[in-house]
Protein backbone atom coordinates (compact mmCIF):
# COMPACT_ATOMS: atom_id res chain seq x y z
CA UNK A 1 0.00 0.00 0.00
CA UNK A 2 1.37 3.43 -0.89
CA UNK A 3 1.67 6.30 1.57
CA UNK A 4 -1.23 9.16 1.02
CA UNK A 5 0.53 11.09 3.53
CA UNK A 6 2.27 13.65 0.89
CA UNK A 7 -1.44 15.44 0.23
CA UNK A 8 -2.44 15.69 3.51
CA UNK A 9 1.56 17.23 4.18
CA UNK A 10 0.85 19.54 1.36
CA UNK A 11 -0.35 22.81 3.31
CA UNK A 12 -2.37 24.14 0.75
CA UNK A 13 -4.00 21.16 0.38
CA UNK A 14 -5.24 20.38 4.30
CA UNK A 15 -5.97 24.39 4.50
CA UNK A 16 -8.81 23.39 1.57
CA UNK A 17 -9.56 20.33 3.11
CA UNK A 18 -10.58 22.03 6.70
CA UNK A 19 -12.61 24.55 5.05
CA UNK A 20 -14.32 22.50 2.61
CA UNK A 21 -15.27 20.20 5.29
CA UNK A 22 -16.47 23.47 7.27
CA UNK A 23 -18.76 25.03 4.20
CA UNK A 24 -20.24 21.32 3.43
CA UNK A 25 -21.16 21.26 7.02
CA UNK A 26 -22.53 24.29 6.78
CA UNK A 27 -24.41 22.98 3.82
CA UNK A 28 -25.67 20.62 5.91
CA UNK A 29 -26.98 22.13 8.30
CA UNK A 30 -29.86 23.67 5.81
CA UNK A 31 -31.61 20.43 5.51
CA UNK A 32 -31.76 20.38 9.39
CA UNK A 33 -33.11 24.09 9.06
CA UNK A 34 -35.33 22.94 6.64
CA UNK A 35 -37.01 19.95 8.90
CA UNK A 36 -37.25 22.20 11.77
CA UNK A 37 -39.59 24.44 10.14
CA UNK A 38 -41.23 21.22 8.58
CA UNK A 39 -41.79 20.02 11.90
CA UNK A 40 -42.37 22.98 14.02
CA UNK A 41 -45.00 24.42 11.45
CA UNK A 42 -46.65 21.12 10.07
CA UNK A 43 -45.46 21.65 6.66
CA UNK A 44 -44.90 18.77 4.49
CA UNK A 45 -44.31 17.85 0.85
CA UNK A 46 -45.44 14.31 0.88
CA UNK A 47 -48.46 12.51 2.24
CA UNK A 48 -46.78 10.55 4.31
CA UNK A 49 -44.47 13.05 5.88
CA UNK A 50 -47.77 14.36 7.65
CA UNK A 51 -49.93 10.62 8.40
CA UNK A 52 -48.99 11.15 12.25
CA UNK A 53 -50.61 14.54 12.60
CA UNK A 54 -53.59 13.49 11.76
CA UNK A 55 -55.88 11.02 9.65
CA UNK A 56 -57.30 11.03 5.62
CA UNK A 57 -58.38 14.61 5.17
CA UNK A 58 -57.27 16.05 8.22
CA UNK A 59 -53.73 15.60 7.36
CA UNK A 60 -54.02 16.85 3.84
CA UNK A 61 -54.13 20.00 5.38
CA UNK A 62 -50.69 20.01 5.99
CA UNK A 63 -49.43 19.20 2.24
CA UNK A 64 -48.97 23.10 1.84
CA UNK A 65 -45.98 25.07 1.13
CA UNK A 66 -44.86 28.21 3.75
CA UNK A 67 -43.01 31.18 3.10
CA UNK A 68 -40.25 30.43 6.24
CA UNK A 69 -40.00 27.25 4.52
CA UNK A 70 -39.47 28.02 0.84
CA UNK A 71 -36.94 30.79 2.05
CA UNK A 72 -34.58 28.27 3.74
CA UNK A 73 -34.85 26.31 1.06
CA UNK A 74 -33.83 28.71 -1.78
CA UNK A 75 -30.97 29.29 0.57
CA UNK A 76 -29.97 25.69 0.52
CA UNK A 77 -29.86 25.59 -3.54
CA UNK A 78 -28.16 28.84 -3.58
CA UNK A 79 -25.40 26.75 -1.52
CA UNK A 80 -24.91 23.94 -3.85
CA UNK A 81 -25.09 26.07 -7.06
CA UNK A 82 -22.55 28.07 -5.27
CA UNK A 83 -20.48 25.37 -3.21
CA UNK A 84 -20.26 22.63 -6.21
CA UNK A 85 -18.19 24.77 -8.42
CA UNK A 86 -16.08 25.71 -5.24
CA UNK A 87 -15.55 22.73 -4.75
CA UNK A 88 -14.49 21.42 -8.00
CA UNK A 89 -12.53 24.67 -9.00
CA UNK A 90 -10.81 24.77 -5.23
CA UNK A 91 -9.04 21.41 -5.42
CA UNK A 92 -7.79 21.49 -8.69
CA UNK A 93 -6.36 25.02 -7.72
CA UNK A 94 -4.82 23.64 -4.34
CA UNK A 95 -3.32 21.38 -6.65
CA UNK A 96 -1.88 23.55 -9.06
CA UNK A 97 0.59 24.79 -6.62
CA UNK A 98 -0.60 28.00 -5.51
CA UNK A 99 1.28 30.65 -3.01
CA UNK A 100 -0.21 29.38 0.48
CA UNK A 101 -0.94 32.71 2.20
CA UNK A 102 -3.40 33.40 -1.00
CA UNK A 103 -4.98 30.09 -1.34
CA UNK A 104 -6.10 30.49 2.66
CA UNK A 105 -6.85 33.99 1.88
CA UNK A 106 -9.36 32.93 -0.67
CA UNK A 107 -10.34 30.16 1.14
CA UNK A 108 -10.97 32.19 4.18
CA UNK A 109 -13.24 34.64 1.91
CA UNK A 110 -15.31 32.23 0.27
CA UNK A 111 -16.39 30.30 3.63
CA UNK A 112 -17.01 33.67 5.36
CA UNK A 113 -18.63 35.16 2.35
CA UNK A 114 -21.32 31.90 2.25
CA UNK A 115 -21.92 31.75 6.06
CA UNK A 116 -22.44 35.60 6.11
CA UNK A 117 -24.92 34.62 2.98
CA UNK A 118 -27.09 32.29 4.91
CA UNK A 119 -27.44 34.33 7.92
CA UNK A 120 -28.29 37.33 5.65
CA UNK A 121 -31.25 34.86 4.14
CA UNK A 122 -31.88 33.38 6.85
CA UNK A 123 -32.75 36.64 9.62
CA UNK A 124 -33.46 38.30 6.77
CA UNK A 125 -31.09 41.05 6.28
CA UNK A 126 -31.92 43.84 4.08
CA UNK A 127 -30.25 44.10 0.56
CA UNK A 128 -27.58 43.84 -0.69
CA UNK A 129 -26.07 42.47 2.45
CA UNK A 130 -26.78 38.90 0.61
CA UNK A 131 -26.09 40.32 -2.47
CA UNK A 132 -22.21 41.21 -1.62
CA UNK A 133 -22.38 37.92 0.01
CA UNK A 134 -22.77 36.13 -2.56
CA UNK A 135 -20.53 38.50 -5.45
CA UNK A 136 -18.04 37.70 -3.06
CA UNK A 137 -18.01 33.82 -3.06
CA UNK A 138 -18.48 34.62 -6.38
CA UNK A 139 -15.70 36.40 -7.31
CA UNK A 140 -13.09 34.09 -5.28
CA UNK A 141 -14.41 31.43 -7.07
CA UNK A 142 -14.10 32.79 -10.48
CA UNK A 143 -10.61 34.20 -9.31
CA UNK A 144 -9.16 30.62 -8.69
CA UNK A 145 -10.93 29.45 -12.29
CA UNK A 146 -8.64 32.35 -14.00
CA UNK A 147 -5.21 31.39 -12.03
CA UNK A 148 -5.90 28.08 -13.48
CA UNK A 149 -6.79 28.59 -16.60
CA UNK A 150 -4.17 31.03 -17.58
CA UNK A 151 -1.51 28.85 -16.15
CA UNK A 152 -2.09 25.29 -16.45
CA UNK A 153 -5.01 25.55 -19.70
CA UNK A 154 -4.62 22.25 -21.65
CA UNK A 155 -7.56 21.29 -24.23
CA UNK B 1 4.80 11.85 -17.48
CA UNK B 2 4.22 11.01 -13.71
CA UNK B 3 2.79 7.87 -12.60
CA UNK B 4 -0.43 8.56 -10.86
CA UNK B 5 -1.60 4.79 -10.52
CA UNK B 6 -0.22 4.92 -6.41
CA UNK B 7 -3.83 7.08 -5.96
CA UNK B 8 -5.58 3.80 -7.22
CA UNK B 9 -3.35 1.21 -5.61
CA UNK B 10 -4.31 2.91 -2.76
CA UNK B 11 -7.20 0.52 -0.72
CA UNK B 12 -9.06 3.03 0.47
CA UNK B 13 -8.73 5.39 -2.77
CA UNK B 14 -10.01 2.32 -4.83
CA UNK B 15 -12.97 2.09 -2.14
CA UNK B 16 -13.95 5.39 -2.26
CA UNK B 17 -13.82 5.51 -6.30
CA UNK B 18 -15.85 2.21 -6.30
CA UNK B 19 -18.68 3.72 -4.16
CA UNK B 20 -18.84 7.26 -5.23
CA UNK B 21 -19.15 6.10 -8.80
CA UNK B 22 -22.12 3.58 -7.77
CA UNK B 23 -24.06 6.17 -5.63
CA UNK B 24 -23.61 8.72 -8.11
CA UNK B 25 -24.97 6.48 -11.13
CA UNK B 26 -27.87 6.17 -8.58
CA UNK B 27 -28.59 9.87 -8.69
CA UNK B 28 -28.05 9.95 -12.66
CA UNK B 29 -31.29 7.24 -12.88
CA UNK B 30 -33.20 9.93 -11.06
CA UNK B 31 -32.95 12.07 -14.27
CA UNK B 32 -33.95 8.60 -16.13
CA UNK B 33 -36.85 8.15 -13.78
CA UNK B 34 -38.14 11.94 -14.12
CA UNK B 35 -37.94 11.95 -17.78
CA UNK B 36 -40.27 8.41 -17.98
CA UNK B 37 -42.82 10.06 -15.57
CA UNK B 38 -42.75 13.33 -17.69
CA UNK B 39 -43.31 11.35 -20.70
CA UNK B 40 -45.57 8.12 -19.86
CA UNK B 41 -48.20 10.48 -17.89
CA UNK B 42 -47.71 13.80 -20.60
CA UNK B 43 -46.48 16.27 -17.85
CA UNK B 44 -43.41 19.09 -19.11
CA UNK B 45 -42.50 21.71 -17.82
CA UNK B 46 -41.30 23.60 -21.41
CA UNK B 47 -43.54 24.45 -24.20
CA UNK B 48 -41.17 23.06 -27.02
CA UNK B 49 -41.27 20.08 -24.83
CA UNK B 50 -45.15 18.88 -25.79
CA UNK B 51 -44.83 19.99 -29.03
CA UNK B 52 -44.72 16.66 -29.99
CA UNK B 53 -48.35 16.08 -28.38
CA UNK B 54 -50.29 18.28 -30.08
CA UNK B 55 -50.45 22.02 -31.75
CA UNK B 56 -51.55 25.24 -30.20
CA UNK B 57 -53.35 25.52 -27.09
CA UNK B 58 -53.91 21.43 -27.40
CA UNK B 59 -50.24 21.04 -26.31
CA UNK B 60 -50.11 23.63 -23.77
CA UNK B 61 -52.42 21.42 -21.71
CA UNK B 62 -49.58 19.39 -20.82
CA UNK B 63 -47.63 22.27 -19.23
CA UNK B 64 -48.39 20.84 -15.53
CA UNK B 65 -47.33 19.75 -12.41
CA UNK B 66 -48.03 15.72 -11.51
CA UNK B 67 -47.37 14.17 -7.51
CA UNK B 68 -45.39 11.86 -9.30
CA UNK B 69 -42.95 13.82 -11.31
CA UNK B 70 -42.80 16.30 -8.47
CA UNK B 71 -41.86 13.28 -5.62
CA UNK B 72 -39.01 11.94 -8.30
CA UNK B 73 -37.46 15.11 -8.32
CA UNK B 74 -37.77 15.77 -4.67
CA UNK B 75 -36.08 12.85 -4.45
CA UNK B 76 -32.91 13.73 -6.71
CA UNK B 77 -32.76 16.98 -4.97
CA UNK B 78 -32.39 15.33 -2.14
CA UNK B 79 -29.69 13.07 -3.09
CA UNK B 80 -27.92 15.81 -4.85
CA UNK B 81 -28.20 17.95 -0.91
CA UNK B 82 -26.53 14.48 0.49
CA UNK B 83 -24.54 13.60 -1.94
CA UNK B 84 -22.26 16.82 -2.93
CA UNK B 85 -20.90 16.86 0.76
CA UNK B 86 -20.19 13.01 0.21
CA UNK B 87 -18.16 13.52 -2.72
CA UNK B 88 -16.38 16.45 -1.02
CA UNK B 89 -15.77 15.35 2.42
CA UNK B 90 -15.54 11.79 1.73
CA UNK B 91 -12.76 12.26 -1.16
CA UNK B 92 -10.50 14.48 1.50
CA UNK B 93 -11.34 11.53 4.24
CA UNK B 94 -10.02 9.06 2.06
CA UNK B 95 -6.81 10.99 1.64
CA UNK B 96 -6.67 11.60 5.16
CA UNK B 97 -4.92 7.86 6.04
CA UNK B 98 -7.95 6.28 7.35
CA UNK B 99 -8.26 2.91 8.86
CA UNK B 100 -9.30 0.84 5.61
CA UNK B 101 -12.17 -1.01 7.56
CA UNK B 102 -13.95 1.66 8.90
CA UNK B 103 -13.66 3.90 5.79
CA UNK B 104 -15.34 1.33 4.07
CA UNK B 105 -18.16 1.01 7.00
CA UNK B 106 -18.64 4.58 6.21
CA UNK B 107 -18.84 4.33 2.23
CA UNK B 108 -21.37 1.28 2.57
CA UNK B 109 -23.25 2.64 4.57
CA UNK B 110 -23.60 5.64 3.07
CA UNK B 111 -24.64 3.78 -0.55
CA UNK B 112 -26.81 1.67 1.29
CA UNK B 113 -28.65 4.91 2.95
CA UNK B 114 -29.12 6.43 -0.01
CA UNK B 115 -30.49 3.71 -1.99
CA UNK B 116 -32.81 3.00 0.67
CA UNK B 117 -33.36 6.55 0.54
CA UNK B 118 -34.58 6.54 -2.98
CA UNK B 119 -36.73 3.04 -2.16
CA UNK B 120 -38.92 4.51 0.11
CA UNK B 121 -39.06 8.04 -1.24
CA UNK B 122 -40.55 6.46 -4.50
CA UNK B 123 -42.84 3.68 -3.51
CA UNK B 124 -43.33 5.55 -1.25
CA UNK B 125 -42.86 3.75 2.26
CA UNK B 126 -44.32 5.45 5.25
CA UNK B 127 -42.66 6.92 7.64
CA UNK B 128 -39.60 6.91 9.37
CA UNK B 129 -38.40 4.68 6.57
CA UNK B 130 -37.12 7.99 4.81
CA UNK B 131 -36.26 9.78 7.55
CA UNK B 132 -34.22 7.13 8.84
CA UNK B 133 -32.00 6.60 5.57
CA UNK B 134 -31.29 10.55 5.44
CA UNK B 135 -30.17 10.53 9.25
CA UNK B 136 -27.71 7.60 8.48
CA UNK B 137 -26.61 8.94 5.45
CA UNK B 138 -26.29 12.55 7.15
CA UNK B 139 -24.51 11.14 10.05
CA UNK B 140 -22.23 8.91 8.16
CA UNK B 141 -20.74 12.33 6.64
CA UNK B 142 -20.66 13.93 9.00
CA UNK B 143 -18.55 11.27 10.98
CA UNK B 144 -16.28 11.49 8.49
CA UNK B 145 -16.28 15.81 8.19
CA UNK B 146 -14.78 14.90 12.60
CA UNK B 147 -12.65 13.03 11.85
CA UNK B 148 -11.28 15.39 9.24
CA UNK B 149 -11.35 18.37 11.25
CA UNK B 150 -10.20 16.84 14.64
CA UNK B 151 -6.74 15.08 12.62
CA UNK B 152 -6.27 17.65 9.75
CA UNK B 153 -7.68 20.90 11.05
CA UNK B 154 -5.66 24.38 9.26
CA UNK B 155 -6.79 27.14 9.35
CA UNK C 1 5.98 20.43 2.45
CA UNK C 2 6.11 17.76 -0.20
CA UNK C 3 5.41 19.09 -4.14
CA UNK C 4 2.16 18.37 -5.69
CA UNK C 5 3.26 19.42 -9.13
CA UNK C 6 3.55 15.59 -10.54
CA UNK C 7 -0.48 15.78 -10.38
CA UNK C 8 -0.55 18.51 -12.08
CA UNK C 9 2.32 17.36 -14.56
CA UNK C 10 0.01 14.65 -15.57
CA UNK C 11 -1.91 15.23 -18.81
CA UNK C 12 -4.74 13.89 -18.51
CA UNK C 13 -5.35 15.58 -14.82
CA UNK C 14 -4.48 19.20 -16.10
CA UNK C 15 -7.00 18.02 -19.21
CA UNK C 16 -9.78 17.34 -16.74
CA UNK C 17 -9.19 20.43 -14.50
CA UNK C 18 -9.13 22.45 -18.00
CA UNK C 19 -12.28 21.52 -19.28
CA UNK C 20 -13.84 20.99 -15.72
CA UNK C 21 -13.04 24.75 -14.95
CA UNK C 22 -15.02 25.58 -18.41
CA UNK C 23 -18.02 23.81 -17.61
CA UNK C 24 -18.47 24.73 -13.83
CA UNK C 25 -17.63 28.58 -14.72
CA UNK C 26 -20.46 27.93 -17.38
CA UNK C 27 -22.42 26.48 -14.80
CA UNK C 28 -21.64 30.17 -12.67
CA UNK C 29 -22.93 31.47 -15.70
CA UNK C 30 -26.52 30.49 -14.80
CA UNK C 31 -26.57 32.25 -11.81
CA UNK C 32 -25.99 35.65 -13.07
CA UNK C 33 -28.13 34.60 -16.04
CA UNK C 34 -30.96 34.25 -13.40
CA UNK C 35 -30.19 38.10 -11.72
CA UNK C 36 -30.02 39.20 -14.87
CA UNK C 37 -33.67 38.35 -16.00
CA UNK C 38 -34.53 39.00 -12.27
CA UNK C 39 -33.71 42.69 -12.35
CA UNK C 40 -34.95 43.23 -16.02
CA UNK C 41 -37.90 41.69 -15.56
CA UNK C 42 -38.78 42.76 -12.13
CA UNK C 43 -39.27 39.58 -10.67
CA UNK C 44 -38.56 38.17 -7.09
CA UNK C 45 -38.57 35.62 -4.80
CA UNK C 46 -37.81 37.90 -1.47
CA UNK C 47 -39.73 40.78 -0.01
CA UNK C 48 -36.18 42.30 0.90
CA UNK C 49 -35.35 42.26 -2.94
CA UNK C 50 -37.73 44.25 -4.04
CA UNK C 51 -37.64 46.65 -1.26
CA UNK C 52 -35.90 49.41 -3.69
CA UNK C 53 -38.76 48.91 -6.01
CA UNK C 54 -41.39 50.40 -3.98
CA UNK C 55 -42.91 50.62 -0.73
CA UNK C 56 -45.21 48.23 1.14
CA UNK C 57 -48.09 46.74 -1.36
CA UNK C 58 -46.42 48.48 -4.18
CA UNK C 59 -43.39 46.28 -3.83
CA UNK C 60 -45.06 43.33 -3.68
CA UNK C 61 -46.91 42.70 -6.69
CA UNK C 62 -42.95 42.08 -8.09
CA UNK C 63 -43.14 38.97 -5.42
CA UNK C 64 -44.06 36.45 -8.29
CA UNK C 65 -42.69 34.12 -11.05
CA UNK C 66 -41.75 34.55 -14.52
CA UNK C 67 -41.50 32.12 -17.37
CA UNK C 68 -37.92 33.22 -18.41
CA UNK C 69 -37.03 33.41 -14.85
CA UNK C 70 -37.94 29.83 -14.33
CA UNK C 71 -36.99 28.79 -17.91
CA UNK C 72 -33.16 29.75 -16.55
CA UNK C 73 -33.45 28.20 -12.92
CA UNK C 74 -34.86 24.89 -14.54
CA UNK C 75 -31.39 25.00 -16.80
CA UNK C 76 -29.27 26.00 -13.77
CA UNK C 77 -30.93 22.49 -11.71
CA UNK C 78 -30.05 20.32 -14.61
CA UNK C 79 -26.13 21.35 -15.00
CA UNK C 80 -25.99 20.74 -11.50
CA UNK C 81 -27.43 17.42 -11.96
CA UNK C 82 -25.29 16.41 -14.14
CA UNK C 83 -22.12 18.50 -13.63
CA UNK C 84 -21.81 17.18 -10.36
CA UNK C 85 -21.31 13.12 -11.22
CA UNK C 86 -19.10 14.32 -13.80
CA UNK C 87 -17.21 15.86 -11.37
CA UNK C 88 -16.96 13.01 -9.21
CA UNK C 89 -16.52 10.50 -11.68
CA UNK C 90 -14.34 12.03 -14.09
CA UNK C 91 -12.22 12.96 -11.17
CA UNK C 92 -11.74 9.33 -10.00
CA UNK C 93 -12.02 8.24 -14.08
CA UNK C 94 -8.76 10.97 -14.88
CA UNK C 95 -6.80 9.02 -11.44
CA UNK C 96 -7.31 5.90 -12.99
CA UNK C 97 -4.88 6.27 -15.96
CA UNK C 98 -6.90 6.68 -18.90
CA UNK C 99 -5.48 6.94 -22.38
CA UNK C 100 -5.52 10.75 -23.16
CA UNK C 101 -6.86 10.71 -26.16
CA UNK C 102 -9.80 8.97 -25.10
CA UNK C 103 -9.92 10.61 -21.92
CA UNK C 104 -10.24 14.61 -23.89
CA UNK C 105 -12.72 13.07 -26.30
CA UNK C 106 -14.44 12.03 -23.12
CA UNK C 107 -14.04 15.44 -21.24
CA UNK C 108 -14.55 17.93 -24.97
CA UNK C 109 -17.96 15.64 -25.67
CA UNK C 110 -18.96 16.06 -22.25
CA UNK C 111 -18.40 20.25 -22.13
CA UNK C 112 -19.45 20.74 -25.75
CA UNK C 113 -22.85 18.86 -24.99
CA UNK C 114 -23.18 21.13 -21.55
CA UNK C 115 -22.90 24.06 -23.62
CA UNK C 116 -25.28 23.12 -26.28
CA UNK C 117 -28.16 22.14 -23.77
CA UNK C 118 -27.77 25.68 -22.12
CA UNK C 119 -28.27 27.26 -26.15
CA UNK C 120 -30.94 24.50 -26.64
CA UNK C 121 -32.75 25.50 -23.10
CA UNK C 122 -32.39 29.08 -22.81
CA UNK C 123 -32.95 30.19 -26.88
CA UNK C 124 -35.22 27.45 -26.83
CA UNK C 125 -34.18 25.65 -29.88
CA UNK C 126 -37.22 22.93 -30.86
CA UNK C 127 -36.58 19.59 -29.16
CA UNK C 128 -35.09 17.12 -29.77
CA UNK C 129 -31.75 19.48 -29.78
CA UNK C 130 -31.78 19.70 -25.41
CA UNK C 131 -33.09 15.99 -25.39
CA UNK C 132 -30.05 14.96 -27.51
CA UNK C 133 -27.61 17.10 -25.42
CA UNK C 134 -28.55 16.14 -22.09
CA UNK C 135 -28.09 12.28 -23.65
CA UNK C 136 -24.43 12.96 -24.62
CA UNK C 137 -23.51 14.39 -21.93
CA UNK C 138 -25.34 11.43 -19.60
CA UNK C 139 -23.45 8.57 -22.02
CA UNK C 140 -19.85 10.13 -21.67
CA UNK C 141 -20.22 10.29 -17.86
CA UNK C 142 -21.82 6.67 -17.74
CA UNK C 143 -19.26 5.69 -20.12
CA UNK C 144 -16.28 7.13 -17.69
CA UNK C 145 -18.09 5.14 -14.89
CA UNK C 146 -18.27 2.10 -16.07
CA UNK C 147 -14.67 2.19 -17.35
CA UNK C 148 -14.24 2.90 -13.70
CA UNK C 149 -15.87 0.13 -12.25
CA UNK C 150 -14.59 -2.37 -14.62
CA UNK C 151 -11.18 -2.02 -14.33
CA UNK C 152 -11.35 -0.29 -10.51
CA UNK C 153 -13.95 -2.20 -8.70
CA UNK C 154 -12.94 -2.51 -4.98
CA UNK C 155 -15.93 -2.87 -2.72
Amino acid sequence: MVELTQLMENEVFMAFASYTTIVLSKMMFMSTATAFYRLTRKVFANPEDCAGFGKGENAKKYLRTDDRVERVRRAHLNDLENIVPFLGIGLLYSLSGPDLSTAILHFRLFVGARIYHTIAYLIPLPQPNRALAFFLGYGVTLSMAYRLLRSRLYL
